[in-house]
Parts: structure tokens; sequence; C-alpha cells
């Protein structure tokens, strides 16, 4: 449990509270590029960590985000005219480039030079593993590119989707830490509708629902191995890695193994942005339509919106007689049960009301880092590194004799590696 | 009219509150049967006095009220799969029973002792009267079941129907005691359109508009009865019971009668539990036939929901022409004319910008009961009896030559009451 | 920009704020006669500076303004009974004249007098200019009716319309004070598709996009003019009238010119009245046709309702092929553009973060003459005039080689103004 306002702290992301700084120190998932596909483009809106944004592709295709009204009279650029190098404001004509520079304000007489005096707030972005980031923070402290795996892939090797999430980004965060889970939410007494990989691990799951838990700082956040006795001296572990504040590795015997990250809305609502991939090699079309049925690791979506099918509104389409016969929650598809369970707790969910176990020790410390980290950086300090390389991490999923976690790392420890390119 | 502060005090009824735990308190209606309709069913939601619930049957076909959310990590409990005496939470297995005790813990080592030491906010139900109940304050406190006449009969000899009102309780309680509005609301040019003993209260209302109330108190609530001067020294008397805080008993002549309980859901929001019930006999099916039509007792609901069809965005489906020529509303159905004044009040009335007559006597009586009572229970007094038998009393209807209301229950006393079993 | 101070001061219009008691000294539109057609019809709704409204037309014809909620019990007399010069409430039958005189009370004795103690609020309305009007302040400061040029004319010369704004009021003011904006949200490549006088307006507007403007305070409000350089010492002069607080007179080549006024509905929406008008004859069909498309001074409305068609929840059916083709905005119709920029701002723009520049000059004026007048009252004074031919007045569009705004308004005076009847 948090007390309240460990609680309110952890939550709350906008513009000045503590971990609303935290959050500006790190490259953050934004935009599809499907959102921007070509030059010149229509401007899209987007808000994040509470802020109010438009980004657009200029005619060079270079992105730009600003500040969603214009700095004039506050008319909102998502209905700006993406021209010439330059979003232009039609209300007054005002036009600004991607770093938020004044380049054009025809409504002033030629002689002014006010157009030099206003400077609205521009974000950097990057184009990066089939994404779109941005960087609200200072710019000295911008790191590297973060080296996800997935990020260093060629294209064809992954799927990605992004959709909204009812709820703050921490309990979306939490969910994809609790291993423990998996043996209870997504289980199924009849098997047949899982993909291969994911019916594979269910089995380990079933086998022990009371995984012991060893959890270890790192510089990027935290790992844990959860450990499953198997019976006849074997073990089943799952390496889980946290890469604070918003993306997690899930372990997941064989492939696809999928990466998703939480990234705040506001406080209320998150943009979740997920991918799929395989290390080894292009994902063959039968795996891409599993993905796309929103039955797996991505919900289905409401065409022309982020937004599930499958969503609070019709309770995530439970099925009673399912839940009854088939499957634990009679909701279809593993990201939906995730989503129903997290999602209905309400948009910030009182912690001080919980009674946490031993399967929550991942849970639990990865709060007191976000707790210590956004407490020191309000004193001054600068606890988050600036090298995206410290990203090269991998999850495992491994049946072994290996009892202990520490043992387990130092046998396997390549495996957790992304080598060097 | 009633100052600010009472206002508040009288309207609000969330935890902790003192019109809260006046409530807290009573049996209150709480389900319908249909909704729990047999051993391991779904579980429902629901909201009472503020606090959010999920109910179940379990295998033995016993019923529990729990908090909705898991005391471990605060996962809806409407998602539990209602399994062998027991709901389990799906995220992380935990279940409970009827009284809130853990009794599987499948996420923790066996040899912890932890599933003992979470217990979680249960309260005790009861079935009677065809309805489910549930009693939500101090065990020491709680009452014998209430024996209101309805409850006592056998299901053929009752109707009910259970919706939603869009509003505090206390509006749609002083509507019930208020047999004055009844010459208005409910006046008809054209009364081809009532039911039969409708038409018949109808003749008596339009007599005399101004009727004269005498008010008493009881143990229960209040009594009073309002005398309609028919002309030739006779008078139509009403005696109206008012059962506090959510009950009832509007005389009519003949069959049937109602009772209506109004339960908060909320400080916003109510759900009415009506029940039109014969005092001798089975209902027969026309009879029935003309209750589910929403014409009378209660509204007819949007199928699926316990919304009335006939609501606040449809303004109620008034038609003027009807109103010009019909009835004093234009709004069909009695019911649907009272949620029409009384929900559009807004959520809580402003009680400070009244002008009360004497026709309100019987709501400013009320209030100030409800008021004492409130503040008693917070000084530490118990002002409510815990003996569910002084419900056993009846409303009336009757043409007398007896002028005064005393002598009236003097006379008629026998029939004010429900006899002994 | 304005200190948030000032802002809130400027935008908050309920009861007893400054601004709102401005308001409450000036006749203000209020509903289109089409809203009460005839004697004894139904009463409407309506909601005006915060305060919830019921409007009716007795038998006699007269028009009635009452506050929403019977003084008994606080019931809507929007469900009220229209009947015999008066609006009987139908919860407990008093009535009320158009005075808020209660002039029937049969619910208590004939012997009481209580109805004579009742009186509800009542604000004296004005059919005046082809709309229905309320004075909401006190009864000495009660201005004569405003003789606005429409409002003089025969009614085949006009054409109204009203519609709901979601902004507050005086965002949608300074768009119409803001002559500026029209060279760059109404400017279209292909100029096809404008009526007439807009087509010879957009030349100008396009030859000069830094019009230099000159401000000038008046009893009603302001004036200013915009001068646009034509070249070979010709200029384009438009001179705006501002007509304080919701009125303002839009200069046009020719024929027909509009004239909206913004009414606060409360502090976050507004209802608009639009009067074009043809200050010499009555309008031909096919002129009436073009407004009534939507297309130019006011919006298509969605059917029963004062709500447009194009709106915030559409996205003001922005094409962003026709905005990179066509017209600088892509949406379709010169008020749907200002309500675009505008609404889109949020229901009170952050004014503390503007950069105002030389083309701001008549709405920094008019938001300094609202704060001082707003001031002053609080203060005691009476800084508004209660003499309605003040207001006649009108716009100018004049090309001429005179350079400066004093002496064109000296040649052109006569034009300027309203001839005495």
């Amino acid at each position: 449990m948090l007390k309240h306002d460990d609680n309110e702290l952890l939550a709350r992301v906008g513009p000045g509270t503590p971990m609303g700084e935290l959050f500006r120190r790190l490259w953050l998932p934004a935009l599809m590029p499907s959102e921007l596909p070509e030059p010149d483009c229509a401007p899209v809106r987007l808000r994040i960590l509470g802020e109010d944004l438009v980004a657009f592709r200029d005619t060079e295709g270079r992105i730009g985000i600003l500040q969603e009204f214009c700095p004039h009279r506050r008319a909102s650029l998502f209905f700006g005219r993406n021209e010439e190098c330059g979003l232009r404001c039609v209300y007054h004509g005002w036009k600004f480039d991607v770093e938020g520079r004044c380049t054009d304000m025809p409504s002033e007489p030629p002689e002014t030079d006010f157009k030099h005096k206003v400077r609205m707030t521009a974000y950097p972005s990057l184009e990066w593993g089939g994404l779109i980031w941005i960087y609200m923070g200072p710019p000295e402290r911008k790191p590297s590119p973060p080296e996800y795996e997935w990020a260093l892939l060629p294209a064809a090797q992954r799927w990605q989707r992004k959709w909204i999430y009812e709820a703050n980004y921490f309990q979306g965060m939490e969910g994809e830490i609790d291993t423990c889970h998996t043996s209870f939410l997504h289980a199924y007494k009849d098997k047949s509708s899982l993909v291969a990989n994911l019916a594979k691990a269910h089995d380990a799951w079933q086998a022990d629902k009371a995984p012991q838990l060893t959890v270890r700082r790192a510089p990027y956040g935290l790992y844990y191995g959860s450990r499953r006795n198997l019976g006849d001296g074997q073990y089943n572990w799952r390496i889980t890695q946290w890469l604070l504040p918003t993306f997690s590795l899930i372990p997941q015997p064989g492939y696809p193994v999928s990466c998703r990250g939480y990234v705040p809305i506001d406080d209320h609502r998150t943009m979740v942005f997920n991918t799929s991939y395989n290390r080894e090699a292009p994902m063959p079309a039968e795996d891409i339509e599993k993905l796309e049925t929103g039955m797996t690791a991505a919900p289905e979506l409401i065409p022309g919106t982020f937004l599930p099918v499958t969503n609070m509104a019709n309770d995530y389409m439970i099925d009673r007689e399912v839940q009854r016969t088939v499957s634990s929650t009679g909701i279809p598809g593993v990201n939906n049960q995730d989503r129903a369970l997290v999602e209905t707790m309400g948009p910030i969910v009182d912690r001080s009301k919980e009674h946490l176990g031993t399967s929550d020790a991942a849970v639990i410390l990865a709060r007191r880092i976000m707790l210590e980290h956004a407490k020191a950086l309000a004193a001054g300090e600068e606890p988050l590194p600036t090298d995206g390389s410290i990203y090269r991490v991998r999850s495992l999923d491994v049946t072994t004799a290996i009892p202990d976690l520490d043992t387990l790392v130092a046998t396997h420890g390549a495996e957790l590696e992304v080598a060097a390119a």
C-alpha cells in the first residue's frame, strides 16, 4: 500500500509535478508514423503529460511538435495550414517552423520585428524504432535514443499498435511487472483458442500459481525473476525487465515477444504503444494476422480511432458462460483481460487500501524507485542516465534446475543482453 | 424552507455523514431477486449510500454483498468468478465467501497465513418480501426484518419493480407524503385512461383541492390525515403512513395499493422499489398487465436496464396538446408525472428558496424528524427502534362524517393495523 | 494579454459578478418569436447570464419571463400549463402572471392570503426588431429600446437566426471586432463559392493583409477604422461599430450586412443572434436561400435545435484537401470558420498567454472599456446610458484616398448614422 500523498506523487504527471518532471527526462513515444505519413500532411492533435500539443511534418519531412494554441490569440493550430516548411495559423496567418520560431507574421506591418520576439513551445522529436518520440525536458538533459532491441530491428521484424488506456499510466505499468496474475487472469480450461507461445507459457503458469519473486535494481529500473516450481527439480524462470517509467519487457517462450510503453495523456488516461517482434527474422503474414485480431498483445480498435472495441462501456464483452466453461474471465483476448481489471480500478487506484503480498515484490520496488527518483529530481539531483544504450536488455523465459536468480543471471547473462552492433 | 446547512444534512448520505449513518441503522432494499436468480450466477454491481458493492449468490444459494474492489490490489470483483461457495477475483485468484472472509489465496505460498489477515467489507443481506435487502450498520443494531404488510403476503399477491430515480432520495420521498399534489399533478379532464381505483380517487381529489392536513408522530416516522370536504357533511380522509426514511404507504380506494421505497444510490441518484399488492387474493393477470404498462405505480423501463423510458432527456414525453385537452401535465402515466416534476428540481433541490404552505405540513414534519434523528444519532443516541413489527401499519382512504383525525383513528384503528400472524 | 484576474472579471457573468451586473443594465435578445408563436403556447426554458428561466406568452399575447422554479417547492415551470393569462405550476396548481404575481393558489384554504405574499422573479420583455428581448436589471435603470438600424426596419428587410456558441461570449465578440483575421481565416484561392458581396470584400482583404487600425471610444462602446492600402493612393477603409457588450456592426460592401449579438447563457456558452438585412428593400427569396444554406453569416442548424451542424464534435467538417486547394481552412462557410477557431480556444480562453500586435488594437480597447465599466458599476457608478437612440449608427466599407480615420469620419459622417425617423 501507499500513503495517500505518495499515491498522488506517483500518479500526477502534469507540468511542474515531481513525477511529471521525471517523465520529462526521457524520450517518450508520441505518435505512430502513420499519423504523419508524408510532408505537408494534416497536423494532428496530441496530449502528453497533460499538455495540449499539435504535431506536423513539414515540407522537408521534418517533424514539429508544438504547443496546440497559437501564442498570438490562442487559436488551435490543429486547424493550421501545413505549407512551405511551416504550420500557419489560419486565424491571422502567423507561421511557425518545426522549432517553434515564427517565420512569418503577415498581420503586422513589415517594418515591425515582432515576429522575432514570439517563440512558442516546441519539443524535439525523433523517428526511431517505428515510432515518433518526443522529449519534453531541458535541452541539456536530452538522452540519446533509447536502444530497445525492437528499436534496432528492421521494420519487417516488428508489428506495432497504439491505443488509449482509460486509467493512470502506473496502473497499467504495474500489470506488466506482475507475473503472478498470469496464472489467474489469463487462465484457460480450454487452451485451443490460444496462440502457440501463449499456450506454452500457460502450462508453466498453471503448474505453480505462487511464483517466488526475486527483485534487483538496475540502472534503467529493475529486473526480477519469478520462479515457478515444475517438480522434478526443474524451475520455470521468467525474468522481466522494467525500464522506468514506461516500458517493460515481458518474457515469452519463443516468439513473438512484446513490449508495451505507457505514456500518460494526463493523470487519468494513457496512450499505450505496443511493439511485438521477432529478433531473428521478418514476421510472416499469418503471425501478423494473429496480432491484428486483438486477441493477444494489443486490442482490436474501433476503426478510425485508437479506442479499443472491447472496453469499459461494454464490460469488456464479458461472457459469463465462457467464464464458467472456458476461461477464468470470460473476456476475449489477453490484453482485453488486462485492461478490464486495471481500468475498472478507477482513474487513479486508491493504493492506501491495498493488502500486498510476497507476489507483489516487483510492484513494490518499482513504486519505491519511482518515488525516490521523483523526489531526488525535485531536490536538484538528476537520477536518470542519458545514455540510451542502457536499454539493450532482454527478458528471459527459461526452464532450468538453477534455484536462485543471481546464479541464473550469471549463467544466462548473454541472453539478457542485446549484443553491441 | 430549510437553511442551507440543514438541507445538506438532509440530503447527504455517504459514509460518515449523519444522515448516512441513520440509513445505516435500517434494512434497505438492494436488489430484485431476478438479479441473482440462482446459485453461482453472475455477480452484479450495486451502489448504495455512495458505496460501491458487488453482490453474488453462492453455490449454497446464500447471498453475499461485498465491497466492489478486492482488498489485494483493488481489482473489481464484478469480473469475479462465482464458484464453489465464493467469489474469486480473477486478477490473482483471491477468493471470498459471503461473509467477506478470504477462503483461498493461491498467489501466496501455502505456508503463509496472510489470507487469515485479510477481511473485506461484507454486509448482511436478507431475502424478504420479494426483495433482497442489505444492512450496512453496526451488527449489534441490526433490526429484525421489517414487517411491511406486503412483505408478509404470498408472492402471488404482489407485483414489484425497481428503477433509477435521477434525484436525491428525499425529493422523491416528499412527493409520496404530499397528498395535495394529486389534485393538480394527476388531474384529468378525461378520466377514461385511468385505472379503476385511480379514477375513483380522482373524484375526491377534484372535489376539494385544498385538503386540510393533520400530522402525528409515530415510532416508525409519522402518519397524517388529509381531509377533503365533499359537501353534505361528508369528508374524504386519506391517512398516509411514512416509515422513515425510505418507505411510505399511500392510501388508495380499493385495490391495488402501492408502496415505494427510496434508497439512495448516492447523493444525487436513487433506486426506487415499488410493491403493488392485494391484501386479500392473488392478483389476476389483467391487473398485472395494467401495472406492466408503466402508466400507474411504476414506469416502463428501457429493456435490459432499470432506466425509465419516459425520462429527463425526452422531457418525460410531454405532449402539449394532451396537456391542453386531457390532463394537467400532458405526461403519460401517474408515476412519470411525479418523476417529471421532482427530478427536474435538480439533483438536490434548494430548499432555502421554498415558500411552504399549510398543505406542506407532512413534508415539514418529516424533514424535522429526519434532522432530529440524524443529529441524535451523531450525538451518540440510538433514535430508531430495531423491532421490525412496528411497520405493521396500513394507510386508509375512507369517506365519513367524522371531522377530526384523532376520532377517525380511534374509530378506524383496526383498519390501520396489520393483524398479528 | 490580460492578467488572470482581469480575464476572470471579463468572462464571468453570473448573478452578483461585476460583468454580470453590467449585462444586467441592457436589453438582451432572449428568444426568437417563433419560440413563443401564439397566445397560450407551450412555455420554453431559457438560461441567460447563468439564470434558469421559463418564458411564456399568455392568453392576451403578453410575454412573461419568470424564474424557472416555482417559489413553492421548486418544481420546474417548464412543465407548467399556460392557461387563462397565467402559467400554472402543475405540481400544486399555483398560477403566475407575466409579472410574477401569484394569481391563484388553490392548494391553500381560500381564507389565507398567502398568495399575496408570494412573488417570483419576473423580468421585463420586449418584442422589438424581430426578437424577444429581456431586461434583468434594476427597474429604474431600464433603457429605452435599442434603436439598431435593423430593429427599425420592416420584417421583410431582415433575416434572423440564433444558435448556441460553445464558448464564453467575449471570445465570439473579439472575433467580430477583429477585421484583420478576414485576410486569413476567410481566404479563398477559388472564390467561386462565395456570395457576391463577400467575394468583393475578399479582394480588398487580400490586397493588404496588415491593415492599420485606428480606434476611437464612443458612448455605446467604440468604433475603429481599418485601412488597407490598395496602391495608387487608394485605401479600403472598414469602420466597425462595437455596441457593448454584445453587438457589433461589421462593414460589408453592398448588401446584406449582418449584425450578431453574443448573449451569455452562462460563463461557458453563448446564444448568438444574427440579423442580416437590407437597409433599402425587402430581401428577395434567392438571397434568403443563400443565408439559409449556413455558408455565410449564420450556420446551418440541426433540425429542431439551435445547435450548428458543423461543430466541435466533427472538427467543423474540415476537409484537408479543400484546405490545400480551395480555402485557407478547408472548413465550409464563413461563420463555421469563425466558430471553429474561437470555440476551440476552450470555454474561457487563457488571455494571460497571448502576444498581441498592432492589429489587435480594437480588441485591446474593447477589453479595457468592459473592465472599466464593470469596475465603475461595482463602485456605484452607472457607466451605461439608458437612451436606446445611441445605437443608431452604421458600419462603413469604402474605398477612398483619405488617409486618416478622423477625416474619413468627418467626410462620411452621414453614412455612419441612421437618420432620425
